[in-house]
């Protein structure tokens, strides 16, 4: 490849953005209005101006008000549909005789104008930010107007198929970054607050610390997702020293331990489309590159829900994992200050402990797989449960959602695929020795021999499955914060 | 936006493709079939280890012969497709009682897993362009194998959403560009030869010389389709200067026409992705922005299948187009030394310029079109038809194919858009004053009332319509040349 | 030129300089003291692995403390010094026969080795900068030892020959600017804080309002000096609207006045190689052709010592320019809250601009220049004093320094030829006749006749002429601060 | 440091290279004369409008016929010269006392206003090529006019210290490399032709070849000295087929051995200045990061005047080395075609590697150096001479040079500094047992005595020492072959 043609081939996009861009020389219409510019988008006229056509829509839609986007996504959703009558025609002729050729009228007959709509619209320059955009505030109308759905439908299967990860960049963030970079970085953190600029370089700079984003080439100057990592030469148990030990003056000597400790999605309007496998897989071969001493890959990741669950099973006078013994322990998490008073409550910490490990291993959501989305998240992505940490996160959000837990997620090379299945196929959460050493015998707790005396439901049983690409896009997002 | 982040963003990209690419660190195993990672690919295995099964598929895709390829594809012909039964439950209910919801259902019934396949096998380094290139084998075996008609359906529909205008890069090409690219310049070029690099040089270096080409971030040492200009102070009527006048020591003071000499698609593998009509016009913003006092843009354009339609109107004892004086005068051309001796031969002259503009305006193609397919391209771009230059080419193949004639076509920013749309509609053709005054009167030749007098067929007759992006992808492409 | 070709080129240093420098393969040795590295760098030795000596010759600079860093100035002042006998010889037979044969040998005999051991030590990847950095410690070790001057001579000769304005780059600094390079800007704004990076973001991030500083190819990350500019439609007259104007939404429209309002050194250790003159200009003719509506162009200048100068006048009895009214009505300057009490004084305000204006016009330093050192700046470079703006600057150190006065200074492009001879040799002030207006007519103050009437003073009378190096370098250097 | 920070800021000036350059907005007076503008620019007025007059300068420089250069430079010559009336104050100062401070004054007394003059030659844009070429032109007047010697030395002193090897920054060329970088690469190549633009690949782009040059930031289309290496298995004795082997599908697994096939200076301009010595030694390291399993570096050199001196040594009936039977035996070289027809002769083989032997190990210049031009630049850097090749170039260069022989000089780290001291103190050379047992015994060839037995030379013998960057100016350059 050709690192320097393709710099100087997006010097022009970037050039042509910094500057405000220069109007078209193609014949605008400023009294147009937004459904005259919609019609004439996908007719002929589109084929013809579609850029110029597409740049006055967009610059039209960023001028409208909340209650006017709406009203311009119920009219894309009443018109640009499919002909009903042509579907039906279709549909009527693949019964009779279904055949490749039936089939494919039928997939003609039913695609969706607005997806060839929206792709028109991304011809102008700088459109698929906008688009990204339009997606964010269409899922803000979607409870009020259900009907919107099948318009976010399109607009997914879009932005899933054009931000796929082949197209998308990684890139190191460093204090080298333009500082329109940055502070969006500081913007979109969402795990740990980043609080500044300098306690930004504190996570940037320092010769142990590493920073990686994905980028799209057509949304340059914001990043997708971004992953924050400290190289240590332990795993960590503790969130306050990864984030405010003061830089070392010189690097450490060959650490071990890449510690990822804060992950965090940066577009609302990619909501669905998922970017952190695939980022988290690729840093861990770029560190490995770039630091051949390091041998484990952990997060330190937080336990959001625990605080929840175990309010909701504490209440739960029927709960087969809260006991009295426990109940009585756990009063002593109520005052404000507990954790600095109580860290040494041995029983304390092993009723939290015993608990937490039922909250992972055994605790399942409807769809029968582990209640914690941060969780979801890494099991599914092939980490298995190393270890849970007492007073992990003793910020006053680590106290209230997780009574201070933090978990570390491995990536351990050889088993991610096989750990990937077992999510998938709802069979044991794979952790650590550790982890199910502090699960309570079956005896005590009888939700035992539901999740791991059978590891392997007969498949009979096993949910139908969806599509791949549906499951993917429709799998509960990773959340903003890890 | 940030032009030096995005230069950082993409070395990443740029250096992994210049070196080897590094092993990944993810299993695979090389042991597995073709159908193996097919199938892989599309399982849940595939969401976990989708980077590394792509890169292993299109390995083994690379290293297949061509009768194995079609068996590939013949494969997913056959594998990935729709199950056939929840089509037609989502067909019957659909018909059973239509509604936004049934039909949401339809379309993911109907969507062909394949286009999952081909975006999972994207997710590896480099793809894109395997992709195209896959394409291309496909596009070679539709004709043995016409059921492999539904797989290039997916995958060009595929390749029409990622390779959207808005993803594409201007860039120019000049002396200073990689060796790498220049010498794809000279293997793309498809209108008249590039005879080795100093002919290169001679078509890029002089200050009046400029050639601009669109590309994918994806495939960045490779373009997608280029164009070659040259500013002038007047309309050339005949090739051979433009190619090969020296260069002058110095540029011409404010030039004001902007002559595009040749257009050249470069990837086979995107046939009927069309992107001439955004370069061109994108071209003459750019070019508008840097030489002001550049006031006309035309062509100077290859007519190609004038003396095939030529010969068969001769052959045509019916013709209503040829007059027997034709007959006679046209013996002129016959022997291949005519163009040197009888360029002051005024009957033959007028004779074939009227037979030309016959051509041009009135003769049509089954889908009431000009049969000339350059003429197709520019006119549907919204230009119109300038000149028909006597002697403009008297190359072997010049002579042979057009009888010598080249034409101008014009882009005149503000008819584009009217200019498409009767072209659109089967109205007129859209030309100058000098070319309609070419014609012969219709009295002499009776096709005329068919064309002129009507210039808006009544809206009854139009063909049906199809949708736009079915228009726009099956239309006949844009030849290789021009 | 070939802009990709030079990015890829500087790559390697830049890619280099990131990580820690790999080891070099070439032998180095740990043990070898500092004397024995300056002698092998000088010898043979130096030749075939100057490289490596000089790594580690700074390396090991870096490490000493400040009273070894002067012995180590100490030992080179001594020891790298012509052999005085070969001087003696060469001086002798000068003398004897001048000669340009004699001559050469003579410019060779003197020539300091000092200057060969500060061009080798610059053999080590990134020790130019390493150099900068030594002058600056040299520069604090004169006072003590005023026989380290001859090391200083050299070295600065060096660095003015290296740091021609040929090598500097002009580059705009923006928000896009990395974190690295803008921590530096608000470091070393030296006229007006920069008060955190929300602060600098309003210096640079909106539309009327622009940044530039010179950069030379071997100190990457620090700019030399930097300006920084606002787009106006008039000469402002006072500071705080410059710097604290919320950003307008929109650009103004045509902006017709440049205004220089702040410009900083930034490296100490270049202290007497001056940038400041060929900054401006510069950046004149960039901002001409990027917003061609400029026409004026002009500074907002502070005015460091004028009351300094004010207060000597008024305390010596004899003064020939604070006349008994001034000495009353300037009691006014005393409270700390006078300038907001006093803005409608205006006897004060008439005093304090008479005084300014002879401040500025006619009072001298001893080498027959304006005693104000920024006056000093702008008018050697050519510019004329266009505006003494009353309450200019009511900051604590525009009050303290200034009274609150702050000037404009006018490039005007014909005239500053004219200008900088005019100042070159002693002729009179250039101002316009705004400024002039404000000067007492001399029969008030006597001090008239000696800068004014005699515009040219007599050739003989001009102080002997200095080399034209000697006298760039050694001129007074632009403050720190403006 | 901050990779894309400067290639942004490198823009700048290449874009500005890029177009022709605008029009200063300062000043410019085309009638002014060369001499006009040479004064101008050293006086007062250079200050203020040096850019703008250093500009014009250079442009009318380009527009003067050979003779009118001529004059350029004597007017220079003996204008732009130190005051001798001041030199001699000086000097007489000195000699009566000499001290820090008196030769500080004779040191600024001696400059030459030329460094001045052509410092400021250097603000004009693009200068330092300007500069780079002038001096081309005065070393082609330095026979016809040796008194313009004083101009080479100050701008050649000049030169030397702006293109101080840490400025110049090391870059791969290939395929990648634009075309306008390529074609000088073609241009320049001095040892082995390269003919055209396939035979330049073969030498770029395979994965076994390498191909290194040096620039300067001012200089960027242009290297100053660039290097072909070959990554092979062992140490090779012809040229042709490094030249010729068509390229392998696949790289070489671990090569051990690279071999610097030919290294070219370019720039006439730089003659004297010699970065050979770094490039060499940089690439040594770039290679051993790049590609571990390499460990032996060796050249495959031309031996350009062996034939001469073979041929002198012959005629002189007193040769202590060309013996009675060498003599006869050499009568073989005659024939044309004796290298295709006396492969296999032994008696001639054993006889031109001995006299090789001699001539590089014995046969000494009247400065006591080998008298080989490579040799003495090889041997000068470190290495040691390695091998004699017999029939290693067949060229017809190669058989009239050579008699077709080719060496190998190999660079082992550990010994080059050893090696270099021991070449600069007139030791014997450094070469391989292998080399050295091709000697015949002392007893045969008297010259013996001389070299051999007295490796180091008392200190008493030893040539005056020059001052250590005259030795590097003066120095017999490098040829521009080899």
């Amino acid at each position: 490849m050709n690192v320097s043609f393709l710099q100087e081939l997006l010097n022009t996009v970037a050039e042509q953005g910094r500057s405000l861009l220069p109007k078209s020389l193609f014949r605008e219409d400023p009294d147009r209005g937004l459904q005259a510019l919609v019609q004439a988008l996908v007719s002929e006229r589109g084929e013809a101006s579609g850029v110029a056509i597409a740049r006055q829509l967009l610059h039209h839609y960023k001028l409208l008000k909340a209650e006017e986007r709406e009203a311009f996504f119920r009219y894309i959703a009443h018109t640009l549909t499919p002909e009903s009558s042509r579907v039906a025609d279709a549909a009527r002729a693949y019964l009779d005789k279904p055949s490749p050729g039936s089939l494919l009228n039928l997939q003609k007959a039913v695609e969706s104008p607005r997806q060839e709509f929206f792709r028109r619209l991304n011809l102008a320059p700088g459109a698929t930010a906008d688009l990204v955009a339009m997606r964010r505030d269409l899922l803000g109308f979607l409870k009020k107007y259900p009907e919107l759905t099948v318009v976010d439908s399109d607009l997914r299967h879009l932005l899933y198929s054009w931000f796929n990860r082949g197209f998308l960049v990684l890139r190191r963030i460093d204090w080298q970054t333009s500082a329109s970079i940055l502070e969006k970085i500081i913007a979109y953190e969402a795990v740990h607050e980043i609080k500044g600029w300098e306690d930004l370089r504190r996570r940037l700079d320092p010769a142990d610390r590493r920073c990686f984003a994905f980028f799209h080439p057509s949304l340059i100057d914001d990043p997708l997702i971004f992953v924050e990592v400290a190289l240590m030469q332990d795993i960590p148990g503790a969130i306050a020293p990864v984030l405010h030990e003061p830089a070392k003056s010189e690097p450490i000597e060959n650490p071990t331990t890449a510690v990822f400790y804060s992950i965090s999605n940066c577009q609302e309007g990619l909501k669905g489309v998922s970017f952190g496998n695939f980022l988290i897989k690729q840093v861990v071969e770029e560190l490995v590159r770039e630091v051949p001493s390091l041998k484990t890959f952990v997060t330190l990741s937080p336990v959001p829900t625990f605080a929840r669950w175990l309010e909701k099973e504490s209440l739960d006078a029927a709960s087969e994992v809260v006991t009295e013994e426990d109940r009585e322990v756990l009063t002593s998490l109520k005052p404000a200050s507990w954790a600095s008073s109580e860290q040494e409550n041995a029983e304390l910490k092993a009723s939290v402990l015993a608990l937490a490990a039922d909250y992972f291993l055994r605790a399942k959501s409807a769809d029968n797989k582990p209640v914690d989305p941060v969780a979801r998240f890494h099991l599914g992505n092939g980490a298995r449960l190393e270890r849970i940490n007492w007073l992990g996160d003793t910020s006053e959000k680590g106290l209230r959602e997780a009574h201070g837990l933090m978990v570390n997620y491995r990536y351990e090379l050889k088993e991610i695929e096989k750990n990937h299945e077992a999510y998938a196929n709802d069979g044991p959460v794979a952790c650590s020795r550790a982890v199910k050493a502090l699960l309570r015998s079956p005896s005590k707790t009888k939700s035992f021999v539901k999740t791991v005396v059978q590891p392997e439901p007969p498949k009979a049983l096993a949910p139908p499955k969806k599509s791949p690409e549906e499951d993917k896009i429709e799998a509960p997002a990773m959340p903003k914060a890890e």
